[in-house]
């Protein structure tokens, strides 16, 4: 029987401010909750039906002091999906630790992605296309927000994020660096050579793109190409364009 | 003064089931909306708050016996945003009429897509990379939800569907072509060349791909590479990631 307390301590989890008190995140759904338990992150529990347990008996009796039975009803009213009848856990969240680009390495900056979803979907994409590090301004929606980590379908235990004023990592960290940044009307990511050294892709807000204090340091604007009438991609989908292409140059 | 009568069409219009029944549609938000009535679909009339009138009178005043002015509190109640300050319409649907490729055209084909929100990115993807049309398998979600509508950010007007049982549509109209299927496990599409004649890019369902009836009318069988550890990757990215590289191949 799920006590109150616990109940009260998910549901906070739904909200920024009780996430930042607790350092901690919920994570939902078979899938997330195996990538979870498989990876590095620290569990504080798992609720699950009698069946999720039966079914992924040989991971979870490796966590047993942390699995507790709920029932589908006790399930349902937990949690953000609106369906889910496997399990729920609560995870600590990593600090934010500075993140430095390695040589060689590709790593994706946010400037104020502000769309849940959208974040969640880049994880993703960066997880298919390994690249492994995030910078995130600090207006880019939080990483452990429950949408976010239910979107990067378990990608969020392999891809890390560090929060930051960009424009100051950027001058202190991407010197000498190729940082490209995604504009209309800038060069067509067709013809565009990825530095084999490495860089920054810097992805902008929904609405208004790359602000003006980091478009500054945007070293080469690309542009992916349009052959019809759409106005704009999703962040999320012009993300994995650039990944894509960036990969299909053998870099 | 919104009519009681009216509240009741346009929330009936969320339901499929009345859609069909009335054969029209909602398009919320002033983007979708502007696009609807510059576009060749029959709008019944547009619901207005004062400001999106003002903003926008030099289009709506050809639609003038179309407008009726609403508050911000009634459009508040309307449609399925939880945020619209400005407009919603209702169209009429268009019939579901037969789609023909043209020789050197790519054509979408989608199997049981079952997302409202992928439909929708889909949709805005083609109309970036320029595709005109989409066959939906019958169970494939319906075009005029408006999740699918708002998603698709007015590309709806600017591409076509026809949905119809994609076996017997392909087994008659594919004979010869390429029918290009997406899979884990096939060709890399790096290494894939499209026909120059055009043809077929089969997308499958979210959670089960492919049908093995559609499967087995696929000539070729292509997969995005990986590199690094994402199960998959959302139907709306791979449709998007495909025609990059079909666009980028200079088809």
């Amino acid at each position: 029987m799920l006590s109150k307390n616990r109940i009260k301590y998910i549901n906070s989890l739904k909200i920024k401010k009780y996430r930042q008190l607790s350092q901690a995140f919920i994570v939902e759904g078979a899938k997330s909750v195996i990538e979870l338990l498989g990876s590095d992150f620290e569990t504080e529990f798992v609720l699950a039906t009698i069946d999720f347990q039966q079914k992924y008996s040989s991971i979870l009796t490796r966590h047993i002091p942390k699995v507790e039975t709920v029932s589908l009803e006790e399930l349902q009213g937990l949690g953000s999906f609106q369906t889910n009848d496997s399990c729920i856990a609560v995870a600590r969240a990593k600090k934010n630790e500075f993140i430095s680009k390695r040589p060689g390495e590709y790593v994706i900056v946010l400037d104020d992605v502000r769309d849940p979803g959208n974040l969640g979907t880049i994880i993703r994409v960066a997880d298919w296309y390994g690249i492994k590090n995030i910078i995130c301004s600090p207006d880019t929606t939080d990483w452990y927000n429950p949408k976010v980590i239910a979107a990067s379908k378990g990608s969020f235990t392999r891809v890390n994020a560090f929060y930051t004023p960009l424009d100051s990592y950027l001058s202190e960290n991407a010197r000498g660096e190729m940082v490209a940044g995604a504009f209309l009307g800038g060069e067509s990511l067709y013809d565009f050579q990825f530095a084999k050294t490495g860089g920054y892709i810097v992805m902008g807000n929904e609405s208004n793109g790359i602000g003006p204090l980091v478009e500054g340091l945007v070293t080469n604007r690309i542009t992916i190409p349009r052959y019809g009438e759409a106005e704009s991609l999703n962040v999320g989908i012009a993300t994995a364009v650039i990944l894509d292409n960036l990969r299909r140059s053998g870099i």
